[in-house]
């Protein structure tokens, strides 16, 4: 593939997953011009690829967090240094490989119960090592997380206490926002989901703890995080690579992410593409031609992509790029992923921790 | 991994896909002894695995089908000699891939045009070889295919008569009915598209040309097809592992497929489980938790699963096995697949065709 440099894209075989660099770049710049002095953390399961990471970093990305413990690791194979896994780690096996990290990275974990203190606590007194440790926060989403105020305390205090174990702060992560287009209602709600997670902050710190860092919000809030003090850093992943759902509630940034996909079959009224929900996820809805308003998606079977197109049809072998209604799915979805720019090939990066969930 | 060979499933690290072989052997005794004389071609989007595939060989299992080139290229690889590609192949760079693997196995590909035919044809003359043919009829879903009757005719006409190319049979796929609910409407609407494919082929003798196979239906309307005179095999890849979708339109089958998960967080009312939606495919619906009818999954985010239960909760770390909503696109979220019998880890197999679609 490497021998692709430099093609147009539109000559490669297809299905292919694409990255439009200009426009990646540009929705990295919109968001460093609005961080108000906030940390950016950025999250890495919305990329899982590695050489996209390696992209961020030569232009001064250094903080990432992601969801699964693999990802971490993908994370330090390539020289990350501040790692944040944004997620309960469990078992012994895995908490294993946390430890084995720390040779290479920094490495923050995040808890919610005393089960998972006991848990670290026990493995780093047995094996002579230690965790950072931060306390997460449900703000409002009602899946993981400590309750904000009294409960969260109660859990700060523990880790505090706990041997071999460093309190790292809160992680706090309005998800069932995300998505919410603009509105008085989602303003209100992402304030009040911070105002949570701040009033915990000074809650703890009341009681003489320091809390070295409060992380919060994704691509969907991140605009109320920075305009709130007391919050210390965001963690946006979509906002690079987007996608047309996402970008109807942030049109300040640009879907950067297609799938190449080549006409099949057609007939009046009706052309079907090579690529279907296997290789462009539907489930935040239904993805659109790039540049083409008057050619529209209205079915994904699981390899074909079904577009209503009452005007000149393609021809068969005709290429065309799907934006995806999902950009992180769909990562998900391929092993690699071809940079390019100005419709030319730049690279082509394998996606090391698609299809992984360990 | 093969160092788990022997273990109880519920001491692997999760999230893990499993195969439970006992009930996949019933699923396949069970459509086995309905075939009613006809052949068996199993198709391979759903499975992707070839270690599944070499399994269903040593049963005697020889034909199969697959709905993507690369597929086909992991059917050649381990040894079937017999396979479909139920798809149209667009573009010389795979039109040359499907040539070089004849070579290991007997190869068909299915057109819906004339454009189809000549790129083959002129491919095949240039470089001295030969495709196999089959028309793609169009028998409801309107997606891919010729319109039965004349329209196919006339494709079928210009196959024929087309150099270095052989004429192979119909195929022609219900997809539109699979997932429908056994009632009558299903019935007339699949014996409907049944008999316009079987007419079509009646239409196509009649003016001297043999056609050497007809095949249809999935494991949605298999049944239906087994009693039709003039179709020569049916073509089902979702019977094997099945999932609670599936299930509730053909109770015939059992899944035999699951996601173990681990508990991650717990709070009244409420657990969390470490597998989610990009682990857990939920384009068909909602999966659920097997064998704890009382405990509800109600949420899948990319990584969590949020289940209902109002009994007693279990505990950080306990397992549990997810029923998929939808099997095939379940397969191609991961990389491998454990294959167990009586919750005893038998194997690991590779799921070499997930996050592939080339």
């Amino acid at each position: 593939m490497s021998g692709n440099q430099g093609a147009s894209i539109f000559d490669l075989d297809s299905p292919q997953l694409i990255i439009d660099l200009d426009i990646l770049d540009k929705n990295l710049a919109t968001i460093k011009n609005g961080l108000n002095g906030k940390n950016l953390r950025v999250h890495f399961k919305s990329l899982k690829c590695g050489g996209l990471v390696k992209y961020l970093m030569k232009k001064g990305q250094s903080s990432f967090l992601c969801a699964k413990l693999n990802e971490a690791e993908v994370l330090a194979d390539i020289g990350v240094k501040d790692i944040l896994i944004a997620n309960q780690i469990v078992g012994d096996l895995k908490i294993a490989r946390v430890d084995s990290l720390k040779t290479k990275a920094k490495v923050k974990v995040c808890i919610d119960c005393e089960e998972h203190l006991v848990a670290l606590s026990n493995f780093s007194q047995k094996f002579n090592t230690s965790f950072d440790v931060l306390a997460e926060v449900d703000i409002g989403m009602n899946r993981c997380g400590t309750f904000p105020g009294e409960h969260t305390l109660d859990l700060v205090k523990k880790i505090v206490d706990a041997k071999n174990i460093r309190f790292a702060g809160l992680q706090g992560y309005d998800g069932h926002l995300q998505l919410m287009l603009g509105s008085s209602e989602k303003t209100a709600k992402a304030f009040q989901g911070l105002k949570s997670l701040v009033d915990t902050r000074r809650l703890i710190e009341k009681e003489g703890i320091e809390v070295p860092l409060v992380t919060t919000a994704g691509t969907g809030t991140w605009e109320f995080a920075v305009q709130t003090d007391g919050i210390d850093e965001i963690q946006p992943g979509s906002f690079l690579l987007m996608d047309c759902i996402y970008h109807q509630a942030r049109p300040e940034f640009q879907p950067s992410l297609t799938v190449l996909s080549t006409v099949i079959s057609r007939r009046p009224g009706l052309y079907v593409l090579d690529a279907g929900s296997k290789a462009i996820s539907k489930d935040f809805g239904m993805p659109i031609i790039k540049g083409k308003p008057d050619e529209k998606i209205f079915k994904l079977a699981e390899e074909h992509t079904r577009v209503e197109c009452n005007e000149q049809l393609p021809e068969i072998g005709d290429k065309r790029e799907v934006v995806t209604a999902h950009c992180c799915a769909t990562m998900n979805l391929h092993r690699n992923v071809v940079a390019s720019r100005k419709g030319i090939v730049v690279d082509i990066w394998p996606i090391e921790a698609s299809g992984r969930y360990d």
